[in-house]
């Protein structure tokens, strides 16, 4: 596969998914442009020589771009792609995404003009901290990267956009949006509720009890981590991967539905079958990821 | 308050517990005894200097002490107790369990011969891995040790009990034993239930789809690490704090469908209304945490 090389690459959104994103880019792109509606975070990024230069002018930041990357919340992506830039892209520009649900980016970026070589992404990384501050070039280094085909992938798109995400040192995985929102809702998006649901009847108890606060120690501690996201993010994620969500609720409720039944029961011996497998699939996923390079 | 002394300190259960325990003590006792039941556990805590001696004998190991720790799984705890200890003791022994419920173990208690000097306790801390190899003197420091008192425990027990906490560098909480129940099914026993379904939830997905395990990252591993505790203990804990727990089971269900609800009504507002306070509680939590000594 031939190496991504680009002249110039416009990352809209500064923060650190797009700030570490540009500092992977370095050695293959000659001039890196950041476009950004807050005037400190592109000073910072062009002081810190995360971009060449910034702008919020989003049709001036794209004009001359080989590849634009939309580094922003799901519904702000889904704006700039309905909204505005299919007109200020030159033709066979590469736009990728980095949104976390896909489904509807995917459908958006089929709209494009013909000649527009579009592709939704989403790396599966992060960090505790947010903002271009805490930008890191090794953010994306051996993370999975999925990528999504849409109505304005060609094979060359798909070719261009595979180079892109090894150049940023990460894992290609190519699925249909559909089949990534599943996934992801399983993983992350149900994850992410019942940590809400949990510290929420844990604060009700609290209410009543500030022991509940006082004796609160690890377990706590990691189930309660995901509800201290973002809202705005969060709520596009939600709000664009419902009918997803929905359903691994569903799903959830029966598993928790049997393990209820059983203890309340005190059928002690079949509570431990419900939950020994569940113990089993844990310790073989960590012994994977421990297998991994 | 008197420091703690004793001659004498024996403990039931050499595991992380009971050898962290045995190191904190060093200090202030002049002979340490461990009962355990496996030979290779005996030779290891002996060898390490963790206890001066040790037997599977509990009749022999108790008789002489001045204070007697049971550091084993609740049920362990309830058997000791109700079968065998009471009349091994000397009169004025000091009885303190660590298991994770009170009140069945406080309850067989109170009907221990009198003169036994017995309270429940539940030291809030752990640690990754288990067995007496990762004892560690500094297990018990500053985390809070509940304390919960039976028909055994006289007003000079109590303070025994107060001086044996600060003994080992952690901090005395007293309760009843029934809101130490309700309060750790709140921030212990739900959220693991949370985490075994959940992973049976995803488990369930890996099945049909092995891009679930190969993207799933940080939030799923913070959320499913719960699920892989061991399983007698956990079934001992539930088994013995079953209508607190269902109680939290359901309050949590309550939380979860209001949470469904503005989901799927794609209520925007709503939801986000309802996460707030959830991110809010675990956010200020986080600075209590950190605010602490």
């Amino acid at each position: 596969m031939t190496p991504f090389r680009a002249r110039q690459v416009t990352i809209v959104g500064l923060g650190l998914m797009g700030g570490s994103m540009a500092l992977a880019l370095r050695g293959c792109v000659e001039t890196l442009v950041g476009v950004d509606p807050n005037p400190l975070t592109r000073a910072y990024a062009v002081e810190h020589d995360i971009v060449d230069s910034a702008t919020d002018d989003l049709r001036a930041g794209v004009a001359d771009a080989d590849a634009v990357i939309l580094a922003a919340p799901v519904r702000t992506i889904i704006n700039v792609i309905q909204n505005r830039i299919g007109s200020y892209l030159r033709s066979n520009t590469l736009l990728i995404d980095i949104g976390s649900t896909k489904a509807d980016i995917c459908n958006v970026m089929g709209a494009l003009p013909i000649g527009v070589q579009a592709v939704g992404g989403h790396p599966m990384t992060g960090k505790e901290v947010s903002g271009v501050e805490a930008s890191d070039a090794t953010l994306y280094h051996n993370r999975p990267f999925v990528l999504c085909p849409t109505r304005r992938t060609t094979p060359a798109t798909r070719l261009r956009a595979l180079a892109f995400v090894e150049a940023l040192g990460a894992v290609p995985i190519e699925m249909d949006a559909a089949r990534h929102d599943r996934v992801v809702a399983a993983i992350s998006h149900l994850p992410y509720i019942l940590s809400a649901a949990l510290v929420a009847t844990v604060a009700s108890e609290g209410k009543d009890d500030d022991a509940v606060w006082r004796l609160a120690a690890g377990g706590f501690r990691d189930m309660s981590r995901l509800a201290a996201q973002d809202l705005g993010m969060m709520g596009d994620i939600l709000g664009t991967n419902t009918q997803a969500v929905a359903t691994l609720l569903a799903l959830f409720r029966m598993q928790l539905a049997m393990i209820e039944a059983m203890l309340i029961g005190h059928d002690d011996e079949k509570l431990a079958d419900l939950l020994r497998p569940a113990r089993e699939a844990r310790l073989d996923w960590v012994k994977r990821l421990e297998g991994k390079p």
